[in-house]
């Protein structure tokens, strides 16, 4: 099986050609400029490559309802020139092949749920902490849409009482994203996360925030896995403390091993690495 | 189709016989003592009903992996007596029908979805407001159950900067279950929820926090639809104080009419009123 994969994202759209068994053989990097310039050079990509289905992890908001005359646009984005972008219908256009569409952190879900860090589970949860924060989440062996789709980065946390940062979110102030996102840490302490490394309190304080959602995702979704990536973790540091704070929060009260021996098989980088985006597509395309 | 259901609770047991339409016919009431006591007059109950299935919705923990030794049991309750009790199995041995099995508030929400409030949605949310605070859902048309079971009802909350009371769950202290069940309450206000109804300030401080609490649901599962039941709920006035509070929070970031301009209808008390719980056992049983 060939299979098209594209991961959408705001900055840049990574396109590939891959296989059933997750593995990538092309891929290409497109900068996310305006829709016409951008899906111009992505439907350049695929064409000639007769692949058999396409899937496509997109940034949204999205529109993921199918009895919705809006399916598969991208909504009410501040990303210039997007909003209320048929991206689906534009692909459709172009390629007579099924095509699978979906949120970008529902697709790198499913993609590690298929061959990654969660494979053979029938559950788990993908979040990514960057410029903002994202989760999806496999339940039951299906991808969770409902009524839109989740926004779990936007979840309430507590504030740190000695944490004085008003919050970045323009809708929340200090929900999770406007705590912990990327530019949360670069504006409380004054300079961008990869420049903080070695100051274990800016580590501390984000493990602090993450550790509160995990916990609510715990108790809301019971999760098999849960899997975070994203260019703040990159900070590896950040791994041991979030799991010691998600531990200590839930106070045993959760009687699992895998909260109480395994942690640290529980709370783990993605498994297909920085494939976890493109793979989730592929995984989307294969799904079709 | 002749089905058999179980509400199995703390305080007592309604079993009922009902049909495929969610239609009882009959029900009874047993007091919840001990097993040997209780579990004889389910079954005497049971017998020579000639059932097609029968569905259990149970109080927990409970074991709800399949592939468990224990699968079937309740688990680590304080109840006297029921910890560790094989009630799955003890059915089993006299009744040879296919047997579901699922939390009491799972099955109110899978109910729901049948034939209650929720009908013809392929996700929902029921949250049930009393001793405790319980939470089932469904979602993509199926119940959610995942590593365990989720346990919603222990999501941590803000705690409101008026409010001085130290939470009443042994395990989190000040989680929503510590600070809005019904012991929370009565020990924050020194009477029961039902003796304060005309307090105004006991249902904002109340509604403050469950409004937390279905952000925070909505923010995670997206349902289509959030179903409050349970004793604390019968102060009707409460409704309006969750909603408000619900859509003050989420600020305009989810843009769907249901929380724009349906939100009357969206957050609902229980379409099958106080049988969601034992229609939610039939529905279980259909489903086998």
């Amino acid at each position: 099986m060939r299979l098209g994969a594209i991961e959408a994202g705001g900055t840049k759209f990574i396109c590939g050609i891959g296989n059933e068994h997750g593995e990538v053989i092309e891929r290409i990097s497109i900068q996310t400029t305006t829709p016409d310039e951008t899906m111009g050079q992505v439907i350049d990509f695929f064409k000639n490559k007769e692949v058999d289905a396409i899937g496509v992890g997109s940034f949204g908001p999205v529109d993921l309802d199918v009895s919705s005359s809006t399916y598969g646009f991208i909504t009410s984005t501040p990303k210039k020139y997007w909003n209320q972008f048929d991206l689906l219908g534009e692909l459709k256009k172009h390629f007579d092949v099924p095509i699978g569409f979906d949120t970008d952190v529902n697709a790198a879900a499913l993609g590690e749920s298929v061959w990654g860090a969660a494979k053979g589970l029938d559950s788990c949860l993908y979040m990514t902490v960057g410029t903002g924060i994202g989760v999806g989440a496999v339940a039951e062996g299906k991808l969770i849409h409902g009524m839109l789709h989740p926004e779990m980065g936007h979840i309430l946390v507590r504030r740190h009482e000695k944490d004085a940062y008003q919050g970045s979110c323009p809708f929340h102030g200090d929900c999770l994203e406007g705590m912990a996102a990327g530019p949360a840490i670069e504006a409380r302490w004054g300079r961008k996360g990869v420049d903080l490394a070695a100051n274990s309190g800016v580590w501390e304080l984000e493990a602090y925030y993450l550790a509160q959602a995990l916990v609510n995702y715990i108790l809301v979704l019971s999760p098999q896995k849960i899997i975070i990536g994203g260019g703040v973790m990159k900070q590896e540091q950040l791994f041991p403390l979030v799991r010691k704070h998600t531990v200590k929060l839930l106070n045993g009260y959760i009687q699992h091993e895998n909260i109480l021996k395994n942690i640290d098989h529980y709370i783990v980088p993605p498994g297909l690495g920085d494939n976890a985006g493109l793979c989730g597509a592929l995984a989307l395309a294969k799904g079709c």
